[in-house]
């Protein structure tokens, strides 16, 4: 990933693009991308989202690229690491959604 | 991250979770996290952006955290690989924005 | 709807907030909101998102009150009549999808 | 207004489009043009954002009208009234936000 980054750094310099790239202005790009990638379920059935035909899966492969690109570029602006602020989250929702309270049900945990 | 999707593995069915982890939902539950995260930057300039405050940082590094889960989620549920998408896309986007026409400017490659 | 643009106005001036409603900002706000209103839907079934208990359609209630809050204040900063353009885009989408080809499919009108 | 929803209800229904109008999958759509809007906005300043050119200022009230055109066919399915929901929002926020607080400041409410 750490490679990753390095690439999408040099991408963005030779093409001039980091003065558009402040956090709040990727943070806009992430969630327009987020968009883009749910417009593909968004008529499809629960049961049909969980077999998309091969040319559908295609296109949610390259969406699925570019949140993931501009989640790496703001994390590095900002200098967080989200695989590690992943790890933290994952146990911060393991104290608020405790298994025996929270098994089966998707309300909000401070509904719990 | 490997060992990251197995914990939100073993975190989802416990919880008996799975049952409501469609990618139709995944897609949405991703989206509204990515809105969270631009939240905390909607009223900021783009320089107040850059320096977040020790407190709003630590949120927005949660948010972080979230976007990334539903991101390793939704794709894993797909049996997408979210790194070799991303390095795909980076290689599509180096085709569609040559540096010599991009530099510079944020106007879209269909309009270079 | 001219009367509650113009309770927005006295509301935002009184607030002094005008300084942070650049239609930039407000286009974040907008999306916010609509994604917090999503949020009620992310975990119901289709079915379910159409007979909302009583406390689920208050809020839900509320975040289409935000939109459209939103939604007018966007418009207004930039001199557009969103009933208008509402008008406008339901005639190109009259033409862009002609009945007899779009019967029963979701497909977007380019695949068509 | 009304009108318009009438006019929608037609478009909708010659299309056979109504089975694909779920609450659900209504506050998906209308979540994507909100980003589909937003994106216009991504890379300009807030002062750019003011003062659109007339070819981006078209496109964004074509989006404009697509965010109106979503909200009120998922008003209309959840029988709410926007323009009410609106204004008791507004006066909620009235509440939330008494403007001697809040004057001048962006800081969310439960933080004042």
């Amino acid at each position: 990933m750490q490679d990753l980054i390095q690439q999408l750094h040099n991408f963005n310099q030779n093409r001039d693009w980091e003065q558009f790239h402040s956090p709040k202005n990727l943070s806009m790009a992430l969630s327009v991308e987020a968009a883009e990638l749910m417009e593909h379920f968004q008529w499809l059935t629960q049961d049909e989202s969980r077999t998309l035909p091969d040319d559908k899966k295609e296109k949610v492969e390259e969406e699925i690229g570019d949140v993931l690109l501009y989640l790496l570029n703001l994390s590095d602006k900002l200098d967080i690491d989200p695989t590690e602020a992943a790890r933290a989250k994952l146990r911060k929702n393991a104290d608020k959604y405790p298994a025996h309270k929270a098994k089966g049900s998707a309300t909000k945990y401070t509904e719990l």
